[in-house]
């Protein structure tokens, strides 16, 4: 007997669980192809080389690794020993992550985009937009909302530089929001360049900038004091440290977002920002309708290869957020010789799911059964005749469940009710005799006795 | 500049080659819903012990095994270091894979259904029906057809020993393969005890089936003289092989399959193979309706956790086949405490679309963008109209490209042809002073100046 769990931080997605991811995919489908994304789709496994240096130190130490194989292990194991032997303590291996895995499951969705990007320039239209919704793998320390493997639903826009790009994304993905039932997200944006305008004016020295940002980004997590902590940890002066919490402060978003907010704010930043940047924001906000964004100064995003607009998308029943993206230009040239400019969006399908279960959003047929019948068996003679039916019922559309055994009438009616079919068609001595079925509604308990299988298939679909 | 290939035996799919894989996917799925099958889905990573030892020594050396992280790496290298240190030439690693790895890929879809139906016997019904369609992965050596990420799309009846089972299972196989436009492919069907009895017949001891099972089963790839070389290899005297080999081609697969033949097939078995299973594979046969099966008894499926029936599907003009499956009612005990029947098939969904592309068998609008319109933008002073268009258009229900710059007119018109677009509604001076639109069809040429955006979007809908 072996340990039937799934995997540590890994899920099984039994029926009613599947049939819900699948309510939020499909809204999330129709509303990214209503904006023009066209979909791609990238393997699960990628050369390590590919992700490795793209997400940060934190990042990479996340990324799951494939055990090389055959031939090319053992290969490795001879000369990785020979070479390193003797700098090593002779009781530790002397081989590293390097000389064992050459594989890695993919990490995110954007890095492999880049990769795909660069590699069809010439199929691909100058302008691409493209959607992906597939899992990701992490070896994150598991907790609530956070597993090892999730799901990413992307949009991203490659081969332009205009900010209808952010806004169509924001648009988009607020779109999809208030489709599945949400109606008290924000969405926070801010723009590296603004952000290192801000650092600069702080009087930190560029070479710090990165370091600095890794800090500013656990604002929401640990508080203005763990920031201050952390900022000095890395080495930043006490003073500088002041001078940006104290912008943050005077810019903070207030629970009321709106254009007056974002008009408040932009004045306070205008003496420390480059009026492009300020320009860039302005637009985004005026080309996004009315999707309700607030500017936020202090939104970091953790991901390295961001370059120009950030965005985050927030609840106030949830700690991390809904979803996230901004402007890498680039990226895509770290895979190729031509810089491409590129934009995207990323939706947190879990998290999604976590708030919507929480929050009861789901409409209640999202989880039923999705047969419509099912048909009895009377006997190990009849077996052919209710198979039978079943395809006649088929014909007309309906999903139908036979019952494989000649069991008891009862034990068949008891499985019926078990599985909350809604209809049970029951193929007896009588209706078998004179061609008919008798029909009952599992839920009322209403029954139609020997009818015919047009006016079952009839009254079955009409109850749908 | 890094190599922007996917990895060995991995691909990327552009937007084309996902709607084309969507296509089959969809009529897969609805089919098998329309049989009862509820979806299920699992964690593409599994502990490696939930694997090893499921797929024979073959299959085991195909998986994709997960290099262990931080701690527990580091804690392997040295204990494995310490202990095996003098076991092992000094150049060479002391680390066997199982020291260096926890988890794997996913092999194939029936190993983890019956892990989560050993983990979740209490919430699934007895009788429980499931479809799964995800991609699994071996390390396999690449070649045409075959990949090393690959999708299987199963079908499996959980609780049930009736051939009522593997019926509908065929059935739904049958009609999917009906209605993606096959009219040529063959299921050929065997059993595991028909097999044994033959091999018992022929005087081979049963120490020795499961070698021969293996080379039985590559009949199809290295033919009769292959197969009597690789039996002797494997020690199995040369009169035996003969017996074996001279009763499969009395009972040789004729092209025109049909029920004539397989009772000329059965009559030549029925002194060497229990009555017991001849009546289940006649109850197969009979309870499938018009599914065009063909008993094969050289039939032997590589998996070694088939019990029962076993079946293959297969086209002329493809050496493997495009689907397979069989009764297996050992491996779910292997999990739990309880030993349950169960029984299913897998659709090869990459075979299936070399095929179908080969043959031309797709609708031509499938590998068609998405996209039914593409908005043009006049000026930087009309971003935002042109947005409000796009949006009024989505209303409509159709599918908006907005042109993100604003850019010549010729240029945004080139591309719309680039990218293959049926319709562009173009808003320029005039438009916008009569706030209307110009809408033009980039097949026929054929243009309307200055009409109402109701009319556009009905226009364009109309011709979907």
């Amino acid at each position: 007997m072996t340990n039937t769990n799934p995997a540590r931080g890994m899920r099984d997605f039994l029926p009613a669980d599947v049939r819900k991811r699948n309510y939020v995919i499909d809204i999330i489908k129709e509303v990214y192809e209503s904006y023009g994304f066209e979909p791609l789709e990238t393997p699960a496994v990628e050369n390590i080389e590919t992700l490795t240096g793209k997400y940060g130190e934190e990042g990479n130490q996340l990324i799951f690794k494939i055990l090389k194989r055959g031939e090319k292990l053992r290969e490795s194991r001879e000369s990785g020993g020979e070479s390193r032997e003797q700098e090593t303590p002779a009781h530790a291996s002397p081989l590293t992550t390097h000389d064992l895995s050459d594989l890695a499951l993919r990490y995110d969705l954007t890095v492999p985009l880049a990769r795909v990007v660069a590699n069809n320039r010439n199929e691909l239209p100058k302008f691409f937009k493209r959607y992906q919704i597939q899992p990701v793998w992490r070896a994150d320390r598991p907790a609530r909302g956070r597993f090892r493997e999730f799901y990413q639903c992307d949009v991203d826009a490659i081969g332009s530089s205009s900010m209808v790009v952010e806004a169509e994304l924001i648009s988009a993905v607020s779109e999809i929001l208030t489709k599945l039932g949400f109606k008290d997200f924000t969405i926070r944006i801010n723009h590296r360049e603004l952000l290192r305008d801000i650092l600069v004016t702080a009087g930190i020295p560029p070479e710090k900038h990165s370091d600095a940002l890794v800090a500013i980004d656990k604002l929401d997590k640990i508080g203005e004091d763990g920031v201050k902590k952390e900022l000095a940890e890395r080495g930043i002066e006490a003073a500088a440290s002041q001078i940006i919490l104290e912008l943050f402060e005077q810019t903070r978003v207030i629970t009321d977002s709106g254009k007056d907010v974002n008009r408040t704010i932009v004045s306070n930043l205008i003496n420390i920002v480059s009026s492009e940047v300020l320009t860039e924001v302005g637009q985004i906000i005026q080309f996004s309708g009315n999707a309700p964004i607030t500017i936020d100064p202090s939104l970091a995003r953790g991901l390295s290869y961001y370059t120009g607009a950030i965005m985050e998308v927030n609840v106030p029943d949830l700690a991390g957020s809904l979803a996230g993206g901004g402007r890498y230009d680039g990226l895509i040239g770290m895979f190729g010789k031509e810089q491409i400019p590129a934009c995207g969006f990323s939706l947190g399908l879990e998290r999604i799911l976590v708030v919507m279960d929480e929050r009861n959003m789901f409409p209640t047929e999202v989880a039923a059964i999705s047969v419509g019948v099912m048909v009895t068996i009377r006997s190990e003679e009849s077996i052919s005749k209710s198979l039978s039916l079943a395809n006649e019922l088929r014909q007309h559309g309906l999903r139908v469940l036979v019952y494989p055994d000649a069991d008891k009438h009862d034990k068949q009616m008891k499985y019926a009710s078990q599985i909350n079919v809604p209809y049970v068609c029951i193929l007896g001595e009588s209706e078998i005799a004179e061609n008919t079925v008798t029909l009952k509604n599992m839920q009322s308990g209403e029954k139609w006795e020997n009818i015919q299988v047009t006016e079952a298939a009839e009254r079955i679909a009409a109850q749908k």
